[in-house]
């Protein structure tokens, strides 16, 4: 693989890029006095995309985000944690309103520039008092230097066990452009799904149909293909915003001669978010990643994939540090896709168990000792056609069971 | 609901139906000395028909059956547990069609009117010595006794905590006939996948066209709605077999003034059975009965039960007997068929938590205690037709991980 564009930012995080501040503080959403609404503003109007849950039951702050993103521009993201806003009825849909309407009076910005995001709970309405409070506080502390940041980014965590961001740059234009994201994860104290929300930023000047592009595509390969336990949330959202503050001369799109080193960047930080998600999955001890390639299309390769990650047969092997490869070629004919059933390859690592669809003796010690590692990674060679995909999940364990029976209470 | 025309046969077996003689033993496949072999065999060559799993990787022993259900016509069954001949290449087909041949030649019938099926681990080839052995005894046991019934049933098991039958009769043109089935479950010893095998006899003069027609029917409202771990195993085959012996003068099709109580006797047999595999699924606690009315069509009213019923966090919630609704909804939302976000009611058995797809307010110690029984029932009424369906699972636990999780050794 050629050797990347972009750097890797250490200490980056969404304020990174020029004309981000952040802020993040506890209003009273979450038991525990952890930070539970947050805040992005843009000092200038911001290229922006955004991608949603496909359940069709969808939470009251994706209409409210949508309604802004119609333009294309955004100016500030408000967030809570703790209440996901979801299934709350004409009640939920005019909180989910007045937090855009606070947010933008508070940081002084249009509230059609205002995007806005929950996670948490299901099916309670949100303390508005609470969410009053905090909105109004977050613009006094809203700073661009790296504890902005952290704060921010610990506001949108549930039960994640670690934050996840990461942050990229690149020259472009003989100038640095900068990518940053943030995301949380799968697992919540409370309830319920494992709703996913993610946070990016750049000073890339660029426009938002571009933006959006990029985004959707990129999309398709990191977040739509990690899976914890195959319920998609009511709260789904990744949200970007371009300032277009890096000094490049040229606008991006696929015309611009580095258009494929930012959208490699972009990919990377998406990548790393989705993965960072995965492995901190509820009750998960391992990162598990599974590859098929010589597929007839992406989109068999991308099913494949999917089922396989997705297979608690599979899981609980991968728990269970066993070589169990029956289960994964059981997958692999499940997957609702036409997969030849005589030229399936399959390896664990670089250890081979199956070849043209038959087993090969292989050394289960040494199975034994890789499955034990931090990181498992499936590879499935289908012989048929070029196309690959990978997905990223991960293991099924007595602690998923433990967080996901506990009563709501 | 009218009173059904049909009784349960109490002690009832696949023998008792006029024509079946059955045998079972232990002959080296499984570790314990538990049955590991089985047979059912008809005086009389059996109007038959079968379904098989719809998984690409097919066992050799479906391809096997297959060509000898070509013609209609059965004569037996020769069934083993402990290994599924499953992913064993040429070898593992030669060995399917050996056993044929040699049940063919043990109970004196000819080998293309014998079907075979095999529940194990994947991708060890059979030791046939064993099989071979146990074929030729297999012969001197048969019979149509209570105990050749019950240690047929005890053959097919693995990790079944409990034997799965029903047998019912009813009278038909003035004749009494008898409809049994025996089944094995989800768990396995060693391995793998929740192989499911289910095999049904009955005296009733039926074509195999008709019969089959049934099957597909039947199976799709039964055997086809339960979920365990919605993992596809390689090696699902449910096979029925009619003698004919019952004494019936017309023949049974659609045009038979009794056919509606028959095909009711049938689909009883048919649902007890696969409820009995959803309540005895590895690790489960519970039967969970998700029934979904109100569809546009009966195929979205079974996306949806089976979206439901396949949730991991349903099944977690139901296993800590948390009336967590917003899981279900969830669930609802991301089944992959139109639902109007605004129009669905959901009950926890009697209990209703949410209309209009709003939040109502329930007594939660009424619900703990309603979720804490042994079958939990879930009412999904989408209020936008006629339709309805419902499918059978069970609840998530820690057994199911420690089962899955051990080492194959």
């Amino acid at each position: 693989m050629a050797v990347p564009s972009y750097t890797v930012v250490e200490g980056g995080s969404i304020i990174t890029p020029k004309g981000f501040r952040a802020s993040g503080l506890h209003c009273g959403l979450k038991k525990t006095d952890r930070n539970d609404i947050g805040a992005i503003v843009c000092e200038v109007p911001a290229s922006a995309a955004a991608v949603y849950t496909t359940n069709l039951f969808q939470a009251a702050p994706l209409q409210t985000t949508r309604d802004s993103l119609a333009n294309g521009v955004l100016r500030a993201v408000i967030v809570n944690s703790g209440n996901a806003n979801a299934c709350t009825g004409t009640q939920g849909d005019a909180d989910a309103s007045e937090m855009r309407d606070l947010a933008a009076k508070s940081f002084g910005v249009n509230p059609e520039d205002v995007a806005v995001a929950s996670t948490g709970v299901i099916g309670e309405n949100l303390k508005m008092d609470c969410v009053r409070s905090g909105i109004a506080r977050l613009a006094d502390v809203l700073a661009g230097d790296a504890d902005a940041g952290e704060q921010f980014s610990q506001a949108i965590l549930t039960t994640d066990l670690v934050k996840k961001e990461l942050c990229v740059s690149l020259p472009i234009d003989g100038q640095t452009v900068t990518i940053a994201g943030a995301a949380k994860g799968s697992g919540m104290i409370h309830p319920n799904m494992a709703t996913m929300l993610a946070f990016m930023t750049t000073d890339a000047k660029i426009g938002s149909e571009a933006l959006h592009k990029l985004l959707r595509r990129t999309t398709e390969n990191t977040f739509n293909m990690i899976t914890v336990d195959g319920d998609t949330s009511t709260n789904d959202m990744l949200v970007v915003m371009a300032s277009g503050l890096s000094g490049q001369k040229q606008e991006l799109d696929e015309a611009h001669p580095d258009w494929a080193a930012f959208a490699e960047a972009f990919v990377r930080v998406c990548e790393h978010l989705a993965k960072a998600i995965a492995r901190d999955g509820e009750g998960a001890t391992k990162l598990v990643e599974v590859t098929v390639s010589g597929a007839e299309s992406e989109e068999s390769a991308r099913a494949v994939a999917k089922t396989v990650i997705g297979s608690s047969l599979v899981k609980t092997a991968v728990y269970g540090a066993d070589a169990n490869w029956g289960r994964i070629i059981a997958a692999v004919g499940r997957a609702g896709v036409p997969v030849h059933p005589h030229t399936v390859d399959i390896k664990l690592g670089d250890i081979v168990v199956l070849t043209s669809s038959q087993p090969v003796a292989f050394d289960e010690e040494l199975a034994l000792e890789y499955l034990k590692g931090d990181t498992v990674t499936i590879s499935v060679e289908l012989n048929m056609g070029e196309a690959q995909a990978t997905a990223w999940g991960c293991d099924l364990t007595y602690d998923y069971v433990r967080i996901n029976a506990a009563y709501r209470t």
